[in-house]
């Protein structure tokens, strides 16, 4: 399995993450991609540095408003008196009010939809980065390749085409799924993070063409909250291509895999030129921000399961938390994967 | 002027205030209403407690699930591990995500716009006992007082029917506006706070019957940021009825009196059965959260010219944050508009 990665994640390094009315360290720090690559390079699979695509394939998906936040935001706030190191929301336009402000103090709560995604001076080039690590993947996959991982940090799926949240400032999974349906018509995207994707939701909620599929623990008292439900089926055009499948917190392995089933086949009916996979890790028990039970065995039949439809996939790397599995769910899941396509054969439908 | 007021504030005593990325006191505190109120009792004006009006004029303008959360949230928050004394927002549903959640954590971004509203265990009663004083102001002018004046604290004018925002839970000038039109049909409210009335914009947008007119500054780069535009002219049958006059930062009494003699022609032209204002303090120039430079002077010449509508009015106090002044500028204004109206004699249109 090709391994796409770059050190470049390291430039975001967020220190504010507010919770509960506290004021934390974030969780989502540069030692989970240090750990999950030093784990890679421990094993045979070749590591490559990812290529620059340029700006057009971001904002195919962001809104050229947002991207400008992004670039520019940090040091705009920088200027504000009393200000903390890095953009935390703290108002926001909720249900009722729509104008777009022009400070940066409204613009921060504009396009970030919690204080969970603070944006630091490196944030801009390492969510560029990662989105590169994405593209770069699928380019591999379109030039052939069976499967590719890219190992993306900070992850993407919360993000939405104007806003950062959870983590998420460009949404990795959706750029490059973006990337691969202009190439080749028809994609799935099959989530299976513990928090429902719902940036990438909400990016393809109105298009037949790209049909989302998310497993993750049910939203009503867990992370994004306000979307993953089951009545969420798309919009328009797009009425049917959506899938959520939330599970109960406390769910394990037999319940994940027979959600993962249920997932599959529906991809399998949608019958998509290509597969991405929005890859978290914090389905599993030991997760610090996880709340189901999946084992480290169990991603390996994650992986299997995957692998078995047959697709050329794309990988792509979303949460998981600093817990002692960390590394060993990541190559669980990447063995299964390989395993099986070993075990299968060539790809089915190619 | 009767004044009305009561000690039950002092249970909503806020800790935490997130601004800018950092975690400071809140600026809405117990003082300033204590500060207010003995300024008056320092004066001639009678002074008299609410009296209960039960929840039913409040359930006039708030949700069912709304007042549900700010009565009972608190008990739940209490209950979470790790989390703050007060409930403060973290995750917000913004404008890509609508459903409502159930777990306290999602509910808290649901129901708040911001973080400067934090609710602890006591600001359930505090709030109701607000929202009692605006409506005993309201009884007495609709007993025939030419006016009253309602120390309300926590203030008002931020919170919209399901959703509390910049130190507002239950919008006293809304609920007493409400229960006068039920008596009186049209009545009209003007804001003076500097922020802009976006809860009570909210509230009565849709609706013909209830004229709201702010004047505050421009909230392009000042809280609330997402509302209080010129555009903004209501919706449906409430098209016409909603008026903004968003003023430059650094204007001071000669633009904000051009501004309150066009709301009150308008006001004027509207002919409605009773005025209510939302009194804020905070255009003064040294108030500590403002950013406008009306002079302790001025004051006086806004109650003058209120006065002069000759419309039986209710006073509802809404922000005004602790400095040297605040006393001053609640007396001048009140100074003013007694004075006025002594000097126009009876009331024009009664």
């Amino acid at each position: 399995m090709q391994v796409i990665y770059t050190d470049a994640h390291r430039a975001h390094d967020p220190r504010s993450f507010i919770s509960r009315g506290t004021l934390t360290h974030s969780p989502e720090m540069p030692a989970r991609a240090d750990r999950l690559i030093a784990a890679l390079r421990d094993t045979d699979r070749p590591v490559a540095e990812p290529d620059s695509h340029g700006l057009a394939p971001v904002a195919a998906v962001h809104s050229p408003d947002y991207l400008r936040f992004l670039e520019h935001g940090a040091a705009e706030w920088a200027t504000l008196a009393g200000a903390g190191t890095e953009i935390v929301p703290n108002v926001h336009p909720g249900r009722h009010m729509h104008t777009r402000p022009e400070g940066i103090v409204g613009l921060a709560g504009y396009h970030m939809a919690d204080t969970a995604c603070p944006i630091g001076e490196g944030t801009w080039n390492a969510a560029r980065a990662a989105a590169d690590v994405a593209l770069t993947a699928a380019d591999r996959v379109l030039d052939g390749a069976a499967a590719a991982y890219a190992l993306c940090r900070p992850p993407g799926h919360h993000a939405y085409a104007d806003m950062a949240g959870g983590f998420c400032f460009l949404n990795n999974v959706a750029i490059a799924a973006e990337h691969v349906a202009a190439r080749l018509g028809r994609v799935a995207i099959l989530d299976v993070d513990v928090h429902h994707g719902n940036g990438t939701q909400g990016i393809f909620y109105d298009r037949p063409d790209v049909y989302f599929v998310s497993i993750h623990a049910d939203p009503t008292a867990f992370y994004p909250f306000f979307a993953g439900y089951a009545h969420e089926r798309g919009a328009g055009a797009g009425h049917g291509y959506n899938l959520n499948l939330p599970l109960a917190p406390g769910s394990g392995d037999d319940v994940f895999l027979a959600a993962v089933d249920r997932a599959l086949a529906a991809i399998a009916g949608f019958a998509p030129a290509a597969l991405l996979v929005s890859l978290g890790l914090d389905a599993q028990v030991n997760d610090p921000l996880g709340v189901l039970k999946v084992s480290t065995d169990g991603f390996g039949h994650i992986g299997a399961a995957i692998a078995n439809l047959g697709l050329p996939t794309v990988l792509v790397q979303e949460g998981g938390y600093l817990c002692d599995e960390i590394e060993a769910n990541l190559l669980g899941f990447l063995t299964g994967f390989e395993g099986a396509r070993k075990a299968g054969g060539s790809l089915r439908g190619r």
